[in-house]
């Protein structure tokens, strides 16, 4: 696939098949989180993969009512889901260096970027789940206070593929020289 | 090239020749932008194209002493700086609906990431640069106060492409089932 057709073709994945992931497959994906760019190289994510269909029911716990990742995740085979690690990207010298503080959100979308279209690289769909109540993931997944439950995807063949919503045209959102200038 | 090989290719590039990168394949690379996923569809980025020496020069200035993307500023001949819109990613009728606030860092860094493998996928070299003085930035480009400077990154063809820095193995950043479990 065109490296261009990967970044448009991908979409926001809800109805999944269940078929299995294999491990191969999924280790891939893996490989390409681990090759994210991030903070001083800092890597500051970990991913959780969650097979087990109980494990899963219980994260969907922690979804709201109405979120439209719920029943992917309980469809999809394997969820995956990212933690942070905190007090390490956006720091310089032990301290915070910019206004923007810990920088591990931004680093984890980066990650997270990767995973998305090397899932789809290889036919398999994802969807970023960010709307949840992480206190919660935390206690199912028994993950540690300094670690932040940040994001989830399940990961699974696609049942179906939604249309792309709307875009803004490039000239809505890129300016030349100074802000608010077009070319 | 193999999908799997621009991921993994992608390297923060320092060094740059100056040789012009073309109105279309700057294009290409915003379109990428255009297309990463963002918290409901919220696209909450911006992104000013500097080109202008003199600007670029004054962008430098922002940056601290030894940061080594100063130069690549320099030396490429265009760098873009992303904008983040608050107060729509990680939002709910209004209300932030996270322990995690504005979702608008984890957002601009999905679209960097496609900027930067849409970048290495035709052979120009990026790297993210998030430390500097993003008052003194706002106030270069003429940034409204309700919009947030976030990272920059040159665009250009690499003089010189570093070897990768070493990464976590897979084994040490991934879990199974729950927290700290191998398979």
């Amino acid at each position: 696939m065109d490296f261009m057709e990967v970044i448009k073709g991908r979409r926001s994945v809800r109805l999944y098949r269940g078929d299995p992931v294999g491990d191969d497959t999924l280790e891939s994906l893996l490989e390409a989180v681990r090759w994210a760019p991030s903070w001083a190289n800092s890597q500051c994510w970990e991913v959780i993969v969650v097979r087990q269909e109980e494990t899963r029911r219980r994260l969907v716990d922690a979804l709201p009512q109405g979120n439209p990742g719920r029943q992917g995740i309980l469809q999809a085979p394997v969820t995956l889901v990212f933690l942070g690690i905190k007090g390490k990207s956006g720091f310089w010298k032990g301290e915070a260096c910019t206004d923007k503080g810990d920088w591990f959100m931004y680093d984890l979308g980066l990650a997270m970027e990767n995973l998305c279209l090397a899932a789809h690289a290889v036919g398999l769909g994802t969807v970023i789940i960010g709307y949840f109540d992480a206190a919660q993931v935390a206690e199912i997944l028994q993950v540690p206070q300094d670690k932040e439950v940040v994001a989830m995807t399940p990961v699974g063949f696609p049942e179906r593929v939604p249309d792309p919503p709307q875009r803004k045209e490039i000239s809505q959102f890129v300016y030349h020289e100074g802000y608010g200038r077009q070319e």
